[in-house]
């Protein structure tokens, strides 16, 4: 087995075949708008169906457009099931979620080629939707496939042209599932392989991680009121300026996070100065942060120390803050067995990888309370990502798919 | 004389003026908008005509738009010059510049009333502009009284309509001033009376300031290019972080400006983060600093400090950094006689007054480097300018112009 594995030559085809599917809503300027329920994302589906098929793949769509493509085993009470999802964000790339679908139906062709018939079923899902990009409502793909999403959530949504999810949803030729039935409840393991997004990996020259956890996250958004003056009329020591508070705030927080160390992350991304002139002092500084980590104690931990010193600092400046904790997600660890076997195989095949967390949000993230689950990623080019600078080398996203066979070979036919 | 200018009752006079002048370009929802040249401002400048001559001054346009209101002197060839700026910002107050004419017709009235004929002319002047809240162009008003102001200045603007400014100075019934002929020579002082614009004198509960200079300013603007990345995946330590360079770098700025004290005074009042989403490392911020202080080698001495410091943080950081110097100027100081006699003037008066600079920019520097020029402050409350909130206590406006008047009787009498 480690033999036929090795000498897979994956690369053209793999790069081939993500050339292929950005084709279905590739954008005049270049990258891929392929949101969900466009005409678009319609013809996608559809071709990847065709292709399933063609490689002897049992195809079908479930109600709400999940696509699967099964290699049916002797046990059919029993699935693994791997993939990603098929919508991309806005004027996005080639590999975000796209990867996923196409390393699931490589890697079944090769399985089904090499090694036949499999113990379980082998499933390959192109989810979708992931992204959130053009209904406000994400995840909507693995939400409906463990059954957390609901009629509900959708039905008075609509995109930023006013057209209302279920229209859109309706028009695609789809529906809502059953929600009288439960879940499916014969997934055994879900593997999804992606792109990291990050450049960790590119910076390592590693081309394979195995992700053992995805991180938690908490979102504020900061607001510090002061008072807005005349730059010129104003003394020093008059003054209450919000954005001199700010910076101090943000300079401290970033330089506490970096002393912290790996795996915790925190950003200002945002950040809005009121009334915003060169001559007025500032009377209102407005700035989000973003704080992840794998570990929830960890996130716990550093935010009350953050806040508290935000505290100190608004009183030393005398001026009035708002935190606003407007997101508040725990980590999401994979499943240890999962992640030892992938990595077993890894080793077995002679994949250069490493064990890594994911700093982003993921499908995985949804099944993973549910069903044992873990993920597969290779490098992003400069970390880049939902852009249509989106990069992996073919040599990158063929070793990928070879680690994906060797997990689902592992999962599946023993 | 002393006991006539002690005695006056001005406040209620005074105060009714600002409110009579205010109904000239009355926003509906409060605050005054009377921008050069349009129809509001024609009716103010005429009304002022009006009211000069009904206090039996000799009242006249000159060829632009500028007022004077004249109380002849014994000798006509000298002429002791007061006045403001008749026009406003969009839906400004009702005491910036106004104020200035206001206490300059009232103060030649009394002069007029309990002392007669003066010895030199003295002449209140409602300058057309300063503002440049209507057309690209500020200081029209008293760039033409002295001879700085050229056609080729504004043959080419347009006000924010579309409206070319010659068009506009048409309509209003002015024209251009004959540039063969030189500035006025008879010109002997020019004193302004205006609000503070700032909080120095209602905190330190002063009536009057006597002005001694008008501070030098320089504004940067500031671009810092770090690398944009994903928030999540990206490890504190591979980051390029243009927001978290530019924290450290206000914070310092703000603190190195305190530390030097008054009258320096430093602001960061533009600040905006790019791409500015929450869940993004920022790839570049972009700030501007505002420097005032009244000594033209401070100004250099910390900018240059500032400069340099800001220098080894982006070196530090890793980030690229863009510094434009965009504004440059002097400051201007006042002359000392006429402060040293304006001084004695309250002193002798027994007026509360302390000497000041201004913080912010005023016709006043256009004169005083051609002619001996000094300023007169009262209390803005809260520091509140270039808002319907303007507001200065009918108590402190006579104070103010009780002021004037002892300045100008010393100007024009002796």
């Amino acid at each position: 087995m480690k033999d036929i594995i090795q000498k897979l030559d994956l690369a053209e085809e793999t790069a081939g075949r993500l050339e292929w599917l950005a084709e279905y809503g590739k954008d005049p300027e270049g990258g891929v708008s392929r949101l969900l329920y466009t005409k678009e994302w319609v013809e996608g589906q559809h071709a990847l169906k065709e292709w399933m098929e063609a490689e002897g793949l049992e195809a079908r769509f479930d109600e709400i457009g999940n696509l699967y493509g099964t290699l049916k085993g002797k046990n059919t009470d029993e699935t693994v099931l791997t993939g990603s999802h098929v919508d991309t964000v806005k004027n996005g790339g080639r590999f975000d979620g796209a990867y996923g679908i196409i390393a699931g139906i490589l890697a079944l062709k090769y399985l089904k080629k090499h090694f036949g018939e499999p113990l379980r079923n082998i499933e390959v899902v192109s989810m979708a939707e992931e992204e959130g990009s053009r209904f406000p409502y994400s995840f909507w793909g693995s939400k409906n496939i463990v059954g957390l999403a609901k009629r509900e959530d959708v039905e008075d949504i609509k995109d930023f042209d006013g057209v209302p999810f279920v229209e859109a949803m309706n028009n695609a030729g789809f529906g809502f599932r059953d929600e009288s039935k439960g879940p499916r409840e014969d997934l055994k393991a879900f593997v999804e392989v992606h792109v990291e997004q990050g450049s960790v990996l590119e910076t390592e020259k590693i081309p394979v991680a195995v992700v053992n956890n995805i991180v938690g996250q908490r979102r504020y958004t900061v607001e510090l009121i002061g008072e807005a003056n005349h730059a010129g009329t104003t003394p020093m020591g008059y003054r209450k300026d919000a954005v001199f508070a700010a910076s101090q705030m943000i300079h401290e927080i970033i330089s506490m996070a970096r002393e912290t160390g790996d795996p915790l992350v925190t950003t200002v991304g945002k950040f809005e100065a009121q009334p915003n002139i060169v001559n007025v002092v500032p009377g209102k500084a407005i700035f989000t942060i973003d704080v992840r980590h794998t570990d929830k104690e960890a996130i716990l931990s550093f935010t009350e120390k953050m806040t508290a010193r935000m505290q100190e600092i608004s009183k030393e400046h005398e001026v009035e803050m708002n935190i606003d904790l407007w997101m508040d997600e725990d980590p999401v660890p994979m499943d240890p067995k999962v992640v030892e076997l992938i990595e077993k195989q890894c080793r077995e095949n002679g994949l250069n990888y490493k064990v890594m967390h994911s700093g982003a949000g993921h499908d995985s993230q949804i099944f993973a309370p549910v069903v044992p689950t873990a993920m597969l990623f290779v490098p992003s080019l400069k970390g880049i990502s939902h852009n249509p600078a989106e990069f992996t080398e073919p040599k990158d996203v063929a070793e990928g798919v070879k680690g994906l066979i060797g997990a689902l070979y592992e999962l599946g036919y023993k």
